[in-house]
């Protein structure tokens, strides 16, 4: 099994709210890409699952958000791993486009 | 759990051949960051193991590179999906960011 999902063109934004395209779902992992215009975010949420999450910054620039107001600076390139029952939330400065990979895929 | 890894800081290029960042190892996947230089090319391999990676295009493009000569354009943003064992490689066109997913963390 080989495939190939273009995520800048299968996916756009919306003034209304992010955008949210799932890439892949299988037994070992769950790929979705969310684009958000500037100021929306993803809100803040947790799953009490084992298990990890990636967050990968392929444009623009925003905040990935933790428990106790904690702030992290997401820029183009930047990789979150979070555990899955750690809060987690994103907030975009500019139009931002991420992918989320979660494993295994709860 | 939360750790942010700055791929676009803290991995840089090689004129000899393709650079290597290890993001992240955990049980429940692996994140590798390989770095190209135009031409340079991660050559075909799979492993004969139960699993699934993706391949995301950072910055850059180039080609991803199945069996029986298959290629398959890669551009920025684009993520390919692949089973462990498929044989698979990657070749830049330009100096090319990937980020590897595999899960299970073989």
């Amino acid at each position: 099994m080989i495939k190939k999902v273009e995520v800048f063109n299968e996916n756009d934004f919306s003034e209304k709210q992010y955008k949210k395209l799932l890439v892949h779902d299988s037994p070992y992992f769950r790929v979705i890409n969310f684009n958000f215009k500037a100021g929306q975010e993803l809100p803040m949420h947790s799953h009490d699952f084992d298990g990890q999450l990636s967050i990968t910054v392929l444009e623009g620039r925003g905040e990935f958000l933790g428990a106790e107001n904690a702030s992290i600076k997401a820029l183009q390139g930047d990789v979150l791993i979070s555990d899955i029952s750690e809060p987690h939330a994103i907030r975009a400065e500019t139009d931002m486009r991420v992918l989320v990979t979660i494993s295994p895929p709860i």
